[in-house]
């Protein structure tokens, strides 16, 4: 939500130098992505994305991310198209940092997805998954199974404070999730961070998914339920049945599940949940009292976790 | 630098919905502005930026500024057009705020101006203010003279935590800028508030004048010395005489000042880096340790106060 690295004009022209992109007719750091600098820039060759890339993101990941987005936005899944620079790179430096100039996508983000939608960004994912289904590159989830109890436990009285018995409840959820975490499922390139504010629709149509900075190898199976989190409850943890049943159709309409990933869909949600709390609860943590951006509250995926601890099986999730 | 209203979907198209710019196919928020809330929407009908105005601002004072950009972009000075819905009206409301739709200009801020881009928005603030010359509105400038120390001695201590013996240079500045502000120069409209980051250039072509949210009643004069100090300092206080000629010499190119104008230059000058002094040492006061967006920093202006105090006449600026 914020611009980090702001650029001179005299920068910008050296930046564009380095592209066949013609020369800057309007430059706006626009508020998207709280990892990364965002401007929105428009140059004789048409309208972009620069990207410049702060903490969090190692420059070692780029080539993946890029070579992600390149892949899918050939293959005619809507994702920003990386432009390549004069030496042929998809990145550049400007001030010591990595960026990137990326093609701008038109389109709103949804703040309260209808069940049409839900439905579309599932076929979007299954696109996505068999667009990169022959994809060679490999990048470990950083945030995967053994990445939550770190973020969590430290911060016990901190769950505490949020809600009275939250600390005991987490640490539950994080005992049954070592314990029962799958193996084995079909695995491939996911998005890992599919939110709604990653895409781009006009009406119900899918125009794009974006920000592709968590991407990473991982069961196919849990990137539809960092989508069931993200898309298919209602407020104070409310599964919407029907958003879920519009989310796995679309999914399956284009990749069907196996009978293994079905049966894991409900610890694999209740993992997507851990996930998003664990790092809302750290960020909670790490924010000043007074800051501009408020950082996003981790009781929302408190409460979902309550409902995937209740959950039986795939019906339950629409599936 | 920050989005503090955000909109739905669907409150985006309820707000569309009374005007005749068909939906919205794109809206992002950017980093524009400190005061209020700016978003990037393209729709059917074109490109524009919409603002959704935050505290600070009045309600009343917007008939005002709208009818300002209105006139402008009528009369040929690159001012954003605002829109008017279809009641008519320059400004609508959302979420109990007021809003308003103008038309997105392009172009880059300079970041470091030159001396072709001084002269050149000298040339388009003499314009602006030939253009408004029959405007029949009047807003006070809350900012002037009398607003100054109110803002300035509650701060001594801040000002002299900043720079020792700073609060003994500004309470003299303050003195002798009551005791011999200037009245009866020719008055009109003014921005007020015209830095670079308010304007919009493709190379040396002034495209757009923008943010004209402190547009005042005033001086004349006074707004070309809130460019001088704006536009023609280098760092460390340093005025650069090339480019004070060349925004002297680009106003007058347009609009002849009177003698009384011109020996009027070095105190409207100190009170115009008075003015940007004091409410940067406010912001400095009220911005909590940690927040994301840093004030500006008031010493800039302190230094500048420093140049102004020892000028003499016209020719130390250019004139």
């Amino acid at each position: 939500m914020a611009v980090y690295t702001d650029l001179s004009d005299e920068e910008l022209a050296d930046l564009l130098a380095g592209y066949d992109l013609g020369r800057a007719l309007a430059f706006k750091g626009i508020a998207e992505g709280v990892e990364n600098s965002n401007f929105l820039l428009e140059t004789e060759a048409g309208r972009f994305i620069l990207t410049i890339f702060e903490k969090r993101v190692a420059r070692s990941d780029l080539p993946f991310f890029m070579n992600i987005m390149e892949t899918l936005a050939a293959r005619g899944v809507p994702a920003p198209r990386p432009m390549r620079n004069r030496d042929g790179d998809l990145f550049s430096e400007v001030r010591g940092k990595a960026c990137t100039i990326i093609t701008f996508l038109t389109g709103v983000s949804p703040k309260r997805p209808n069940a049409a939608q839900c439905r579309a960004i599932g076929v979007r994912l299954a696109q996505m998954h068999e667009a990169l289904r022959d994809f060679a590159e490999v990048r470990a989830n950083a945030l995967s199974v053994d990445a939550w109890a770190p973020l969590v436990r430290p911060r016990a009285a901190l769950a505490n404070s949020l809600r009275a018995g939250l600390a005991a409840d987490v640490e539950a959820d994080l005992a049954a999730l070592e314990a029962a975490w799958p193996q084995g499922l079909p695995r491939g390139v996911i998005h890992a961070d599919l939110f709604p504010d990653n895409t781009l629709f006009l009406g119900d149509e899918t125009k794009g998914l974006i920000d592709f900075y968590f991407a990473c190898t991982d069961a196919l199976a849990y990137d539809l339920t960092v989508c069931l989190n993200a898309w298919c409850f209602e407020p104070r943890g409310a599964f919407n049945l029907t958003k879920g049943q519009a989310l796995i159709a679309g999914y399956e309409s284009v990749r069907v599940l196996s009978e293994a990933e079905r049966n894991a869909l409900p610890i694999l949600a209740r993992g997507a949940a851990m996930r998003f709390f664990a790092t809302r609860l750290a960020d909670w943590a790490e924010t000043p009292a007074g800051a501009l951006v408020r950082p996003k509250d981790p009781l929302e995926y408190a409460d979902k976790l309550g409902f995937h601890r209740s959950a039986k099986n795939a019906a339950d999730y629409g599936g």
